[in-house]
């Protein structure tokens, strides 16, 4: 019998708050700023406090590990049952640059309280979301009287994350067999607003591509040739705008082959999300909205892979006129992706594609220069499930989803370590990250003390 | 009875040729570089010398006119036939930049004489074709014992050709009562080949647009945003792809109303005309042709409009990647114009087309910079007819047709004096213009003073 007595949790907080409070103020008074080389030492220092803290907290496994950059954090937990799932949690110890000249109200680096609110650089990114752990297997522990986690509990915190994780993919690799996990929640997120507590359950993945048309030798006079030879610019823009059809669906075929498509529960679902489009709009800079026919706006951003043309360029472009046709004509495309979509099948049809667009004149070059994976797990996912339930007991409410439209190194655990990902933040937009006047709200990190006390219990209890 | 015996202008033409070559040597010898300001008095001089010239040729009136800039030369010789037409020739004195250390085989302003080649900078762009109506005029009047042409002939000269012709239009206007004509013969073109006799029959004309494309405020996170609000970028590339339909035509409706089409007649001599599209090809330095379906390459170069993408550009152009969708993107166009298209409707076509293609969210400028009017002389025009005659008699072979695909000041003429306007050149493609080892090859230039002697009678003779 798993399933922890929520009011055993609650006191168990109750009696802890205040010390948890202060462990995680000494934390956030480390300025492990990954970006400053001057602040490698605390970055060290960071992680090392980390792993002696993990270990006071229970972790019989707590070791810095070693990169070719900034050091992480590797913790293990194991549960002791055999039939136990194993659960990784990400998150970083690293923060964003952060002086008190830039606007802040309080000392960036001394952890202020004021109300129900903390205020210090990493208080939401994501120290606070990485330290409700600690207290959340406590809690877990001494409601069900366990002497360790439900599950097999492994953390994994980095140390680079604010510096673009240039060592991550490499360290995840090498460590892989120890980083084994059934599940993957990453803790570095948000939620839609802190009265609609959310989980995010996938990411767009991401395919770039660059194109260079090459026409005439040199820029030609458009008087004595033009309408009688291709024009590079011509056909990079043709290509550009054959990339949507009427319905503003991507027009290469076989684009939607084999993606995930929403269900109707989750359409239904991000149709509950208190949305305001005029609202979005602003946020966005935008004076409209255009995509993909028989599609929301959240569904088109988080759920729908797109085509973007991030950059044109070719022929004249200073001041006056030229009457060219331009020797050559680039651009610089981006593919999101989702799930059900792979990297190098996009690729090919994205390069089979342009190869019958282009007409007799021009040659091409086509490079695909980078690219990241899309993750999803899906609503009946069991850790999904888990999830909800746990913060659901924790919010007394019901928990909605959300997606996220960007794309990131979380599609790296999930292909390393052949594990579905879901996002478990407690984070509101408004506190701050990357920004002056950083906070967390302290109920809202309590309730994810909370939701962490009661997830390990449910996922093993309901894991198969 | 106007009818010159061929035999008489031809014994008149042996008779003053070293004559002429001397007087057109010493023209040739006036450094008259409008583009160098340390020239201008050679300009000046060249103008002066001239007027000199054609005095003594027999024009009752010759003079300099000044304008804002470097100096013109204007001549008239009256008829005295009542009925007589009035023929205004146009070319110009002042020629580009040359010194020896270019590239030149001998001096470029040393007149150099090698067998029945004339090695001069302006031999052939424009002295030795405005040169030869002098000699012309003169055979004209020898061989038929007149006094006076049989046409009302005027000269106009200009000085600035070479840098642009930046007051022309000013002059014209400004002096359009005494430059009155009924006919405007430009004489500063050429010829299809020294085998292939041609005149030039009309120039496209040119209307410039620059469009500027607006949509969010700044370039937004194309993770967060990206296929749920327009892109600038592609509402550019997809407007320049809408231009033409799948048949190179441009789609803009209207655009082709009432345009003067090709005649049967037209196409065949123009079919006639020994074309190697391959060896046009290497001129274009392209790789292939593509244009207007149902026409040929030059027809479609020099009688078919068309749209153009001159620039275009907008988001990231620099190394690596950048997700976004930016804030705004630019294109210039040109449409090249056919008789039969006003610049104004034709802008009035192209501003309402964009208004249609515009989505929300995306606002934007539209400017029609420039612009110059299409001229064309139809085949059946009698003074066009007339100069067929008079250049088949010159030449002793069938005379083909060509039109300019450029656009020029010429159709200020046609516009300014109501005028058809029409090419009489005797330059070939070899002949060097603007280039080192400029040359005017003798047989030619004798043809064009041959031309000029039948071409008065000829034009007085059958004009309506």
């Amino acid at each position: 019998m798993t399933k922890t007595p929520d009011s055993a949790v609650r006191s168990y907080i109750d009696q802890h708050e205040a010390e948890f409070l202060e462990d995680l103020s000494a934390w956030l008074r480390i300025p492990s700023v990954s970006a400053d080389p001057g602040r490698a030492g605390e970055v060290r220092r960071s992680a090392e406090w980390l792993v002696a803290k993990l270990r006071e907290t229970g972790f019989p496994v707590a070791e810095v590990w070693e990169s070719d950059g900034l050091p992480a954090v590797f913790a293990e937990w194991p549960s002791g049952d055999a039939s136990a799932p194993t659960v990784l949690v990400y998150g970083h110890h690293d923060v964003q640059p952060a002086a008190k000249e830039d606007g802040w109200a309080t000392e960036p680096f001394e952890p202020t309280r004021i109300g129900r609110q903390l205020f210090a650089r990493g208080a939401a990114d994501d120290k606070g979301q990485v330290f409700f752990h600690t207290l959340g297997v406590r809690a877990h522990l001494a409601a069900t009287g366990r002497t360790a986690p439900a599950v097999n509990l492994k953390l994994l915190i980095e140390g680079e994350e604010e510096s673009g994780s240039p060592n991550f993919g490499a360290l995840i690799r090498r460590e892989a067999a120890r980083l084994a996990a059934d599940v993957v929640i990453i803790s570095d997120t948000g939620m839609w607003a802190e009265d609609t507590p959310t989980v995010c359950t996938g990411m767009r993945g991401l395919a770039d591509c660059e194109i260079d048309f090459y026409g005439p030798a040199n820029d030609i006079h458009s008087g004595s040739f033009g309408g009688a030879v291709p024009n590079p610019a011509d056909v990079a823009a043709s290509l550009v705008a054959a990339l949507h059809d009427a319905d503003r669906r991507v027009a290469i075929p076989g684009f939607y082959d084999g993606i995930v498509e929403l269900t109707e529960q989750e359409r239904e679902l991000f149709a509950e999300l208190p949305f305001d489009e005029q609202q979005w709009l602003k946020v966005a800079k935008s004076g409209g909205t255009l995509g993909e026919a028989g599609y929301s706006t959240l569904e088109r951003v988080w759920a729908r892979p797109t085509a973007e043309v991030n950059g044109i360029w070719g022929g004249y472009t200073g001041p006056g006129q030229k009457t060219i046709v331009p020797a050559e004509a680039h651009v610089k495309l981006s593919f999101r992706l989702v799930a059900g979509q792979e990297v190098e099948n996009v690729r090919k049809l994205v390069r089979d594609w342009v190869a019958t667009r282009i007409p007799e004149g021009i040659r091409y070059d086509i490079a695909f220069p980078g690219a990241t994976r899309p993750c999803l797990t899906p609503l009946d996912h069991p850790a999904l499930q888990s999830t909800v339930r746990a913060m659901g007991r924790a919010f007394g409410q019901k928990i909605l989803f959300t997606r996220e439209g960007g794309s990131g190194p979380a599609a790296d655990l999930q292909d390393v370590l052949g594990a579905p990902v879901l996002f478990l933040g407690i984070s509101v937009p408004s506190d701050g990250w990357h920004s002056v006047n950083e906070k967390v709200e302290l109920d809202l990190l309590r309730k994810g003390v909370e939701t962490s006390a009661y997830l390990w219990g449910d996922l093993a209890e309901n894991w198969q």
